[in-house]
């Protein structure tokens, strides 16, 4: 029994790629998308079939009070694991790769070892987190919470749905209620890889993204009172616009992007009331969403937002209240175990871009427990929940072999 | 029987309020507002109320085939006649004053004359024309535009409601197809008092408006279309973002104000699409009123804006396309007109302030085949198509009594 592994070991990328295709069948919209909706029928049936590769693959496979699937490949040694995961859900309207492609290259690198009859030195798994999206119960990261002990089982239990199942009433009715402890299996690192769902590494011509850490997110409602008065016969001085005062923080918010290192900035949501063309706003309701790798520079951000809300209210004689919606600290990586994931890529002679990631994923709750890194591939045109949601065969097995470069590597320290 | 009227004549102001509180019962909205919608049963129901009261006054009653009422009070001499009015429809959520303010006036300057056994040198008549507002059969303006031969009975007759309901068959329904010709008394001079429905003689401390004419209004929609990236992850140069574009012309509509003599600018409709906070907004549509007493200054305004549009839509990556809602040119009133009026409120010692018309009025139709002017009176805090809509008893009757004056001037010319 070996206990270093040998070098010019590879994932079968076939495998890896027909798996992917099959998961994608299960909740397949016909458009080339996938809805897979946390602890919905079509979430059962795919992770039954996950359940069944697991098991086929020759793991123990193990579930949680939350649903969290676990397929664990003993070590020569007991103790802590090096995990490799990501989730199985999708969003409404989601693509084959996000979540997906984490939790099936984990898999395949576990089967790969397998394959070659190579014990690692510390045990290995591979984990598929329930509710990652927050697509169908809040929040998102429900069962990465409840595993990090960040939620506990009958707070993510009480989460509903629309209609108003709550989680606990889901799990139960697919039968995926387990009988592990969130967090029993413990992690010596937490490695995840995801398709970046930016358009970043397509557009600099592909390579491997070492990502470094998942930014701060501020999300804010800002609702702008003023009144309703009539466009025609109103003289400017005596209007209070609510349109006008909130496109000024429009703008506040996109300078904040010129100003800060790091900084990005939106406004998705603006909708004004009544909604007249000739009738002066009352009232518009907006959102403001800033991210920044740096929690100093996210509040400066905010701060900088907030000053212009104080002018206007002021000189626009409007009142300006904000709601705060979601706000997220910075989650930096290791930065040991980035290097691990650069150094692996580099072997394989891939161009890598250490970058932090935009979007929020599973590891960033495991980094608060565990060593943690994330490898990026490209994603195509950076599109993600949508159908055309893309990645290249080429770039998924090249991921899944980083993947397997870095496990290893901390499988053996 | 005079040809000169006598100075101190005063109109019956008791009976002017308590017809005008009468006429706000017919739609009552049991908070202070009225709908009588243009053509429904409550607008019957003040029309046959308005009938009764111009017979009662001993004037003879005419409807044109668009249901145009016309009371006339026969002069010394034939020929054209001095015309006052306005109109008794309302918006669905309107006050007591708007238009029926000016219809009941006018009555009132006839009746009024007649008790005191007066014959003027020239006819004189009262209308009120048919859905002025435009809020249930469009466009606004209906019954003067066909008065005045800017359209003609049929094209009226084919506006529908939201019900499908043709404006000709509700005019039927209600028993209000008349023989008159539409146009066929000639007018001398048109003349109607009406409430500011705007802040400015309220706000300056009362008086009466001597209104110079109405301003051009243009109405655009605009439709930015950019691409709905994830707020998260696709940097700002990536970004093609609807709602930072579209902001930058709400911006640019406020600037023309600042820079462009007599501008005004609204944006009250704007709505982000799909409307999340973590998506980058693929599409804004929104709509801009510009409205200037000055044709030219409309048109630079306009032009500014486009300018900007043009601007933006190439730095910030998004399409912006233009759609015409509505290009109104400035109506100026009849400068001698406009003189008299100012002479009959000063010659009452009220303060008197020429001012333009923000809003649309019948008297823009009418001033295009007739000499015009319009009369104003404070309205309390601006307010106007709403049940909070206010006019004191005593701008009420200053206004009437200002319309008695300068009506009697020119109808002895």
């Amino acid at each position: 029994m070996p206990t270093r592994l040998p070098g010019n070991l590879r994932v079968d990328g076939d495998r890896l790629l027909s798996r992917l295709a099959a998961l994608a069948k299960i909740g397949n919209t016909g458009d080339g998308g996938v809805r897979r909706l946390a602890l919905s029928e079509e979430d059962r049936q795919g992770r039954d079939q996950l359940g069944a590769w697991i098991k086929e693959t020759g793991l123990s496979l193990h579930i949680d009070s939350i649903g969290n699937m676990v397929g664990v490949l003993p070590g020569a040694s007991d103790g802590p694991a090096v995990i490799l995961g990501s989730h199985i859900d999708t969003v409404a309207t989601g693509g084959k790769y996000d979540g997906a492609l984490g939790v099936l290259a984990g898999l395949e690198v576990l089967a790969t070892l397998k394959d070659a009859g190579l014990t690692p030195k510390r045990p290995m798994a591979v984990i598929a987190f329930t509710g990652e999206e927050g697509a169908r119960f809040a929040p998102d990261l429900l069962g990465s919470c409840v595993w990090t002990g960040d939620m506990t089982v009958d707070e993510a239990y009480a989460s509903t749905d629309v209609e108003g199942v709550t989680a606990g009433d889901a799990i139960r009715r697919i039968g995926y209620v387990g009988t592990l402890a969130p967090g029993a299996i413990k992690a010596h690192a937490y490695l995840e890889l995801h398709i970046e769902q930016g358009p970043v590494l397509h557009a600099e011509g592909g390579g491997v993204g070492a990502v470094t850490g998942v930014q701060a997110i501020t999300w804010l409602e800002v609702t702008v009172d003023g009144e309703p008065n009539h466009a025609g016969t109103t003289p400017m001085g005596y209007r209070r616009d609510a349109s006008y005062a909130a496109a000024r923080l429009v703008i506040a918010a996109r300078e904040t992007t010129r100003d800060i290192e790091g900084q990005v900035a939106n406004c998705g949501y603006f909708v004004a009331e009544p909604g007249n063309v000739n009738v002066v706003a009352k009232r518009v309701v907006m959102t403001i969403d800033l991210r920044n790798p740096s929690d100093a520079r996210v509040a400066e951000a905010e701060a900088r937002v907030r000053a212009v809300a104080a002018e206007v209210a002021a000189s626009e004689k409007v009142t300006i209240t904000f709601k705060d919606l979601a706000r997220f600290p910075a989650q930096p990586f290791d930065p040991r175990l980035v290097a691990v994931v650069e150094e692996a890529a580099t072997s394989f002679g891939h161009k890598v871009k250490r970058m932090h990631s935009g979007a929020g994923h599973d590891a960033q709750m495991m980094a608060t427990i565990a060593p943690t890194a994330m490898i990026f591939v490209p994603t195509r045109d950076g599109k993600s929940h949508t159908p055309e949601e893309y990645a290249s065969p080429q770039d998924i097995v090249a991921g899944a072999n980083v993947l397997l470069a870095a496990a290893l590597k901390v499988a053996h320290e």
